[in-house]
């Protein structure tokens, strides 16, 4: 129960919350990340996980499941092992993120990313105007949202504006990991090692962060649309990549960062 | 540059952009950190994360520093060392987070909070009504986010509505640390080991989730105000500390979730 104060009156009513619980992701017997998220799609989550945070290298995914070995818990639904029968290479642990180094900068982490990812292959310009209506599109399907009013969504739209999957979760990197892994997981399921996201192009609900910018990059989409600003960092890394980085969208207006071609 | 698009015209504009870099966190010459931040304020950043997040326990903090040795160049300022002279306990490295163990669930992430922070003392109830104005009063000092539009704010108010202190940054959790260790280096100052907040009331501009009702316990405020909702663990976690959560605080309006007392 909580208890709601509108124009100075006040009533007890029943709250519908956002769930969040912890996850451990497993790659190969070995924890490779603990996050709080919304359980549910949490295969889709590690899977995306391990491939936007360069963990999972090109080896190809086997087998994805809860850490239940004999009669299960609830508990045993917050650990997922991700399985590639030890193609990938073994995770060093460390602490925090990339780089102990002393002196890390931006455009080192930028450096980091252009060694691990390819450029993105030349493809269609997105027409600004297309991108700038995909949050209008996504927003009538946001359903946790409208409950619960806490939570982060993520989606990946066509060229003709199909919704192709869209998440919702507490956490922002979590929402677009899951719809990145529920690409990966259809992609394997039709024969493929990795989804072909060339002609996608990933909205998310936030910020544009540097993070959100190596994700969709680690994913080889296109364009990234974010309903809010971006960060100097993602609209450098942007440029670097080759991706269409859309800020500020909303009810069709907003604002191109990259690539500089477009501006 | 940019191209901004406003009712289907467009025009080349100067972007302002929210900077964001990598910060490295040392504490005792161990990296406990990598994170995306804002440059600025990072001496307040580090003290505050190093107490959030349980790696200082009861240590005094005997020194913060960049860190440059010779003649210093930009990434130096990158890498912030915290020195308690080798009294707090050396971090294990880890991948992830919290606990590598299976099975972990939300009721075991509030019991370890529990078994490493007490709970709050007790306090002068705060008026539902104060706590629902604090988001206008913190809005109108948010000047990062007017110009960018990308940054989140944290602040701390007084029980009189004065706003001891506002940090902006591109992660909503370096916003809180920031304000945090703000307060802890005025307390060092005044020859205190930590803050005294039980009669200051946190506000964040965003969500409020288990990562943000931690951090408020950590410091020992008391009140804890969101302009966004609450997460069911972040309602849990409030009711087991004392803390006083309130959610989607705007315009006056708004709900509060704890103490149970107060619904």
């Amino acid at each position: 129960m909580a208890r709601r104060f509108i124009s100075g009156e006040s009533a007890k009513n029943p709250d519908d919350l956002l769930v969040e619980e912890p996850l451990a992701i497993h790659l190969d017997d070995v924890q490779v990340s603990s996050t709080m998220r919304t359980p549910g799609h949490d295969f889709e989550l590690a899977a995306g996980f391990c491939l936007t945070e360069g963990v999972l290298h090109d080896a190809p995914i086997l087998g994805i499941r809860y850490c239940a070995t004999g009669a299960p818990v609830d508990s045993d639904f917050n650990v997922v092992s991700v399985s590639t029968g030890g193609v990938a290479p073994e995770p060093t642990p460390r602490l925090g993120s990339t780089s102990s180094s002393c002196g890390i900068c931006g455009a080192d982490a930028i450096d980091e990313l252009t060694s691990r990812l390819e450029l993105l292959p030349s493809y269609t310009p997105w027409p600004p105007e297309f991108l700038l209506g995909l949050p209008d599109l996504a927003t009538e399907q946001q359903g946790l949202f409208d409950v619960t009013g806490a939570s982060h969504a993520a989606g990946a739209f066509d060229r003709d504006g199909n919704l192709v999957v869209l998440r919702e979760d507490i956490g922002r990197h979590n929402a677009v990991d899951k719809v990145i892994g529920h690409l990966m997981l259809e992609a394997a399921a039709a024969g493929d090692n990795s989804p072909d996201c060339t002609d996608l192009a990933l909205f998310v609900s936030g910020r544009a962060s540097f993070e959100m910018v190596q994700k969709a990059w680690a994913a080889g989409f296109t364009a990234l649309v974010a309903v809010s600003g971006p960060s100097s960092l993602a609209v450098e890394t942007s440029r670097r990549a080759g991706l269409t980085l859309v800020g500020f969208a909303r009810g069709g207006n907003g604002t191109i960062y990259s690539p500089t071609s477009a501006l």
